[in-house]
C-alpha cells in the first residue's frame, strides 16, 4: 500500500526495497540496515520505518542531506527516533530537516497507526515530485533529531572489545570491528564470548577458503570484520546473535 | 512469473505487489486482505491468486468496477470463487463481468494448475494495454458472481460478539468491530475468548500509550479496532488468531 | 541494493524478482528455479546469484544466448558454477560468453563478499545500457563453461526411478518425470520412497479432483508429474523434500 500510495502522488517513481526484514520495533537493527545500504542507494527519497511509537508524540519528520538544489540532494523521511541518525550522518549530514505536520499531504487517517502509508509515502511522493521540504511542515534544527546508537569497539590492553552488529541470511555474523582494528595482530586470534566460550578464528579473503568447521575473520562486503563459516552459519555454530558481546585477542 | 508475463503483454505497466504472504487455500484471508487495501490500489487492474479450485470448473472471470471509459475505472481478475466479491464491493460494485474463456488472451499452459501466470497475468497485461473487457470472453450477469464472507459482529444484549479478521506482523489482532460500536461503553471492556479466558482492555489511541502487559483496544489503519499491546504481538499473548469468536462486554 | 545498483547504471530498466527463497549455497535449487522461469523471462538480462564460492578463483561470467544482435538476444550473468547452465541451455546454449575481469564495470568493493552488487549488478546495468559483451573481459569458450546437473529418470523394467526436484510453497512434490514417461502405465501407480514406504498415487488433472487424502499425480505448471494433495501439502504427508529418490510402478 505505500509504494500504491507513492506512485498515486509520483507515477513515474521507481521504487527499490531495502529490507522488510527488520524484527518489529527493532530501531536498531532498521538504523544499521540504513547505513548499510546508503551510499548504494543516493541520491533519491529514502523512506524508513521502524516506528514503535507511532501515534504519540515522537515527531515525524523529513531531512535534507547535500545541498540543497544539487545534482546530489537527498532526502530520508520517517520518524525522529534515531532510526536514520547514523545514514543521515554518513550521507554527510543534514542540512536542513521539517516536521510533517502541513496535513495536505497527507492522506486522511482511518486510525494513527500506520504513519508509513499515510504520511512518509505521501510525503515521500511530493518529494520526488520536486515540491520544496518547507512545504510540509515548520522547520526542524537539525541539531534537535534525535540520534542514534551505533557501538564502537575499543582497545583494552590486548583485548579488543566488540559487538555483533548484523546477522545475515546466511549466518555470517558482522562485527563493529574495521580490518585496521586488527590489522597488527596476527593471523589468529582468540574469539571469545558468552560464558567464557572461546575458540580459535582464522582471517580469510573469502568463505570458501576456511576449512570445514573453521571459524574465519572475513571482511565482509560492508568493509567490516565478520565472524562466517565455509556453507555454514556461523551464528548457529556460535549461538550469537546481533547486540552480543564480542572479545577478540591474540591467542594464549 | 506473473510479472515478467505482465511486463512482456504490457511493458509499461508498474506492478505493486499486495502481499504474498496468505497462507495457502485461504481464500478468506486473501479476500480480506484486498478488503484493506483496494482503496488505496485504485485506478488499475487488481490480479489476485488464492485458487484452490484451479484447473477445475471454477470460473476465471474478470470483472469491471466504476463507470465504463470513465477515469476512475478498474477492474479486478481472478478466480471466481468469493476472493475478489468484498473488494469489488468496497469499490462500488460490478458494472460488468466477462468469464475469460478467449484462449487468445491466455499462455500456452503446460499444466493447468497456474492460471495466475497463465490465464490472469497475461489478461491483466491485455486489460492495462486497453484491451475491451468484453474481448476477453462471454459477459457473466454480475450477481452470479460467487459472494464473499466478511463476518459481521453482532450485539446480545450489553454483550458485542466480534471474530478476529487478521493478525499483523506486529501480532495486532483486528476485530470486526468499528469504534462506533462500542462508542457507549466505557474506556474499559472485558474481553473474553476462548474457554472462558477473560481480560481487561481498555481503549488507547497509540500502541505506545499502553502500559507494559495491558491490553489496548486501538484503532488500527483501516478504522476497525484491534487488540494490541505495546512492542509486543496480542495473538501471541493471548493465543488468538483469525476467525477466532471474541466478546466484549462492559467489565463486571 | 542490487537493484539500487542496476537503477543507478541503467535508469530505465525494469526488474522483476524470481526468487529470493534459494535456501543459502545450494546451486541446484537455484539452477532449478531458473529452468522453470527462464522460458518466462528472455529476451532481457538475467543476474543470478547463488555463489558460495564468491572471493575464490570461480569465475564471474556474462553468457550470451540467441543470435549476437538480433531480436531475441538474452543474456545471464553470474557466477561460473553451474548455477545457469542448464537455463542457458533451455534458452538455446551460449552463443558467446565473457569472464567478468574489466574492473571499470564493477563497483569498487569493500570487501570481495558479494560480487551480486559489485560485479554482476553493475555488470547487468550495463548490459541493459547496451554495452557488448566484449568490453567486460576477455572471451570464455563456452564449451568450458561449468555445466550444471539435471537429475535424469530411468527406466528399470517396469519401475520408474525418479527425484524430487523441488518442493513448492503448497507442498506440491515436482519430479523429474514427464507425462508421456508414464503415459502407458495405468491411472494408479505404486509410489516407493525412503525406507520401503509405499502408497498408490492416481493420476488427475487438477488438485480440486483429488478426494480427501488421496495422493495425485498432477502435470504441473511446468509440464512434469507432482506428487500433490487437494489443499494439503503432499511433502508434509509424505515426508518427502528435494533431492529424494522417488520409484513409480505399476500397483502390485
Amino acid at each position: 500500500m505505500v509504494k500504491s500510495v507513492i506512485r498515486t502522488v509520483a507515477p513515474h517513481t521507481t521504487v527499490v526495497d531495502i529490507t522488510h526484514g527488520i524484527p518489529p520495533h527493532d530501531v536498531r537493527a532498521g538504523s544499521l540496515a540504513l547505513v548499510r545500504s546508503v551510499q548504494y542507494l543516493l541520491p533519491g527519497v529514502v523512506l524508513a520505518v521502524v516506528d514503535p511509537g507511532v501515534g504519540t508524540d515522537r515527531r515525524a519528520v523529513a531531512v535534507e542531506v547535500g545541498g540543497e538544489g544539487e545534482g546530489d540532494t537527498a532526502y530520508f523521511v520517517g520518524p525522529d527516533n534515531g532510526l536514520m541518525a547514523a545514514a543521515v550522518a554518513m550521507a554527510g549530514g543534514a542540512t536542513r530537516a521539517v516536521e510533517l505536520s502541513a496535513a495536505a499531504y497527507h492522506l486522511p487517517s482511518p486510525g494513527l497507526t500506520f504513519a508509513g502509508r499515510d504520511v512518509f509515502a505521501p510525503v515521500a511522493g511530493h518529494l520526488c515530485n520536486g515540491v520544496d521540504l518547507a512545504d510540509f511542515g515548520p522547520a526542524v534544527d537539525p541539531v534537535t533529531l534525535r540520534p542514534g546508537i551505533l557501538p564502537l569497539s575499543r582497545r583494552e590492553d590486548e583485548k579488543l572489545l566488540a559487538e555483533v552488529l548484523w546477522v545475515d541470511c546466511f549466518g555470517n555474523v558482522q562485527l563493529n570491528v574495521g580490518p585496521d582494528e586488527i590489522a597488527g595482530d596476527g593471523d589468529r586470534l582468540a574469539l571469545r564470548w558468552g560464558h567464557d566460550q572461546v575458540r580459535t578464528a582464522r582471517r580469510a579473503a573469502a568463505y570458501g577458503d576456511l576449512k570445514p568447521g573453521e571459524v574465519g575473520l572475513v571482511v565482509d562486503s560492508y568493509g567490516l570484520v565478520s565472524l562466517a563459516l565455509d556453507r555454514r552459519s556461523a551464528a548457529e555454530e556460535l549461538r550469537i546473535g546481533a547486540g552480543d558481546a564480542v572479545t577478540l585477542e591474540p591467542p594464549s
